[in-house]
């Protein structure tokens, strides 16, 4: 499993006072506690600053990132500005976040996938929105794996996201999107898949454990990559155990290496 | 989910010695905790005791727990006459566990069955043993239900057990037991399907985290009972949150519940 850690996301009041006072440390601290907690990624979101900054500040919190911690990060923006002043100032592989089949997002961030030679969130949804059913979904995401494929994007470096909803409002929402993952993958050899946790328990108490139990189910149906706060050792815990019932985890070595580290005592 | 308490087992140490004992205020304690913690039916195994005594130790639990404890019992034997003892002491709605297509055993078992019109734990196995493949165990699973069914069991008293193995040493299990309910599943309508969580897990270290995530995925692939401890809260909370997301619980009405009653508590 790719971890992607999401706590560098300035919808969080500690990262935007960060951000606010230009404390490099504070975010520092963040990126290698996610890293030491078993990230592979960090992602970064500075979309709460005024629209005119958020380039100016994505580049300041990527180069400092870049400088201080070891892991690539995840350049997460809906503004094509911000995604290219990140991704200018990023040495070695980053991934962005994200394009979809949205005809403006898909030219404006098409260019940056290639020049980068990034991995990139696909979103499956177009200019109509989320679709509104898994027949409708399947097709979105099928054209728009096919677009970056036909544009040269390896299919190694495509993570669609599926875009579950609330469950509390959409009850067939998890049971499409791991259908969407199974016939995508079928389509398409190589491709991965990602997705967030806090969609899926929108507006229900005692969120974690829909979202744990939603990224169990999601890896047997094909999620190799989450996005989520590292720190949540049960969730860790859990995402080694699914991925040894998967069969993605030949004789449960990497299973049995994290408890050698220490790494699934959460009770 | 039917929650079956797994604890009134002679296997653990503290029943051996109430059993041994006579104390039944200890068994009546053991049931009345599970009860309090979600349970829906008890399983009862005494198959640890010398065999001859067997039917006479399982008739003097059946009858303490009848008289004491509000929950219908999982008469749990290998021994036909064991089983036969303690269900002619239940009052009331009971189970057995278990059937299987072994030829001595399913024509022991079967008439009980039928005489006390019980709900029936049926292991997807023969006189051959564990089926060694997923096709095999689905002609087995496939010709026990059918024989059931044909002998005028209803099919919603039919708890099929998909026999899930240790994954430490067969990686494909879990994906096996996963598809082998939704075979059957679409081919008999109707029937259930059950699972312990002792063997998923034998021989690898922490098991609790593969317990819960194999329960997970398998609320996905359409278990709806499990024979478990009721006593491990986090795994209660995630079989919730597992049907909240397979769609099992409309509008998450029951994990509302569920946190009105404080059962999502655990960390």
């Amino acid at each position: 499993m790719l971890v992607i850690g999401e706590r560098i996301n300035a919808t969080r009041r500690s990262i935007r006072e960060a951000i606010k006072s230009r404390d490099m440390d504070a975010i520092v601290r963040e990126a290698k506690s996610q890293i030491e907690a078993g990230a592979n990624y960090l992602d970064v979101n500075c979309g709460t600053v005024d629209a005119a900054e958020e380039p100016a500040v994505m580049q300041w919190l990527a180069q400092g990132l870049q400088q201080a911690a070891s892991a690539p990060l995840c350049i997460d923006s809906a503004n094509p500005e911000a995604l290219s002043a990140g991704l200018a100032v990023c040495r070695g592989p980053a991934m962005i976040n994200s394009i979809s089949a949205e005809s403006e997002r898909f030219s404006k961030v098409l260019p940056l996938i290639t020049e980068y030679r990034a991995d990139v969130v696909a979103l499956c949804m177009d200019d109509k929105g989320i679709p509104p059913d898994s027949a409708t979904a399947e097709k979105v995401g099928r054209d728009l794996v096919r677009r970056l494929l036909d544009a040269g994007v390896p299919a190694d470096r495509i993570y669609v996201d599926p875009l579950v909803r609330s469950v509390a409002t959409n009850p067939e929402t998890v049971m499409g999107t791991l259908d969407l993952m199974q016939r995508l993958a079928g389509a398409f050899d190589g491709i991965h898949f990602v997705s967030g946790l806090s969609n899926v328990s929108f507006g229900l108490p005692e969120r974690r454990h829909l979202n744990r139990a939603y990224v169990v189910m999601s890896v047997a149906s094909g999620l190799d990559a989450v996005i989520m706060d590292p720190l949540d050792r049960t969730l860790q815990a859990l995402i080694y155990a699914a991925e040894a019932l998967a069969n993605k985890d030949r004789f449960c070595m990497q299973y049995i290496g994290a408890y050698n580290e220490g790494k699934l005592s959460a009770p």
